[in-house]
């Protein structure tokens, strides 16, 4: 019997990456993907093009109910930064931090996981880039696993474990892009940039990360992005 | 400056007890009621009395999105189990079993403390009535705590110590009524039955053990119940 794997999907660079290394790691693959009120539809739509591209087992969006949240850039009327350099932006929690937001989308992938019998989550947080947001770190995700373990009856009373993979976890974004460009991960296909215009922007924190990965790889980012004035 | 809690609200008897407890401890008090499909809006209109007779701060209604659930009585085509003794109960896990419910329900709350400001969430899971349920034993509960303190920006940012209280933990069905008799809960305003009908219908698991619990104080149920044939 193989064995089957939720794959927290974004569409974004991260998480399409890491499901490049489940497949690789003969994953049957559940991909989970959260429409939470982002500012724009297109990191749905990347979900879904990447989803299609590893034919996986199952696509599923969730719709997640923001009411109880509020104050992050990605959910309220708030700015994106923009221009920021890497010193501004490990000082502090982002802005686009939303309370419990990894809690929540890990919640949801076990309750997928014991109802389509996966004993393994992956996701592609990481410690390095996303220093700021304190439910990226190690510490935090072996408190969630060990929780999960205590939580469903797919542990407890069927003996399952449950394991949570974060094969990014000590990567930067130059490591990230070249473990998947060895594994053919289609990265035109995904999405990064915080607003959602026809073109990536090239100048939100989430590009400046990515083209510098690029950059540093020495290869060129195959996503369209405005041109530079 | 008051301290705030947040009471997960169901609309049921424990929970209700909950939040008369968490009153008694004057708590500014913030209420989350879970609308996940449930087989009726019964428990959601109850919820609703209820946290208007406490006049709390503010009650938040959030939908919950079960597309990645299945098979659990509650919220499936699966017909509720009705006239069983407590031996029947207690030696599985129940049917009524919804995957990583109070997890995703937690998760949420840790959201909504981190917005309101609240270092303290209510819950009314309990160990004896419920004891098939994984998520309602006390070693979940502190691994959930555990972790969110790892999780969230108000911990680890602000230093504020998130606490989980469950203060019926221990409590079967008679002692918990008798609890909130003492401190007034207006148990006429709550509903427990797993059927939406007009009246309760005094044979579900929920109906029984709430039954045979006001039976034990000696006090009638203030609810209203199918008639007897």
């Amino acid at each position: 019997m193989s064995k089957k794997a939720i794959v927290l999907l974004s569409g974004g660079l991260d998480s399409t990456t890491v499901l490049g290394i489940a497949q690789r790691e003969e994953y049957e693959l559940y991909t989970l993907c959260f429409d939470y009120g982002q500012r724009h539809q297109r990191e749905v739509e990347a979900a879904n093009a990447v989803a299609r591209y590893y034919q996986v087992q199952r696509q599923q969006t969730v719709k997640i109910d923001l009411r109880v949240f509020g104050g992050s850039a990605l959910t309220a009327d708030i700015a994106v930064p923009h221009e920021r350099n890497f010193d501004e932006m490990s000082q502090e929690i982002p802005i686009t931090y939303v309370p419990a937001r990894n809690t929540i989308f890990l919640s949801y992938a076990l309750a997928y996981a014991e109802v389509t019998g996966a004993n393994d989550m992956f996701l592609g947080i990481n410690a390095i880039d996303y220093s700021g947001y304190p439910d990226c770190r190690p510490a935090y995700l072996e408190a969630f696993e060990r929780m999960a373990n205590l939580a469903t009856k797919a542990a407890v009373q069927d003996g399952r474990e449950l394991r949570i993979h974060a094969p990014l976890m000590y990567m930067n974004k130059a490591e990230i892009i070249r473990k998947g460009l060895a594994s053919g991960v289609p990265y035109e296909l995904t999405w990064s940039c915080y607003e959602g215009e026809e073109l990536a922007c090239g100048t939100c924190d989430s590009c400046v990360l990515r083209l510098n990965g690029f950059a540093e790889v020495g290869v060129k980012d195959p996503l369209k992005y405005v041109p530079i004035a």
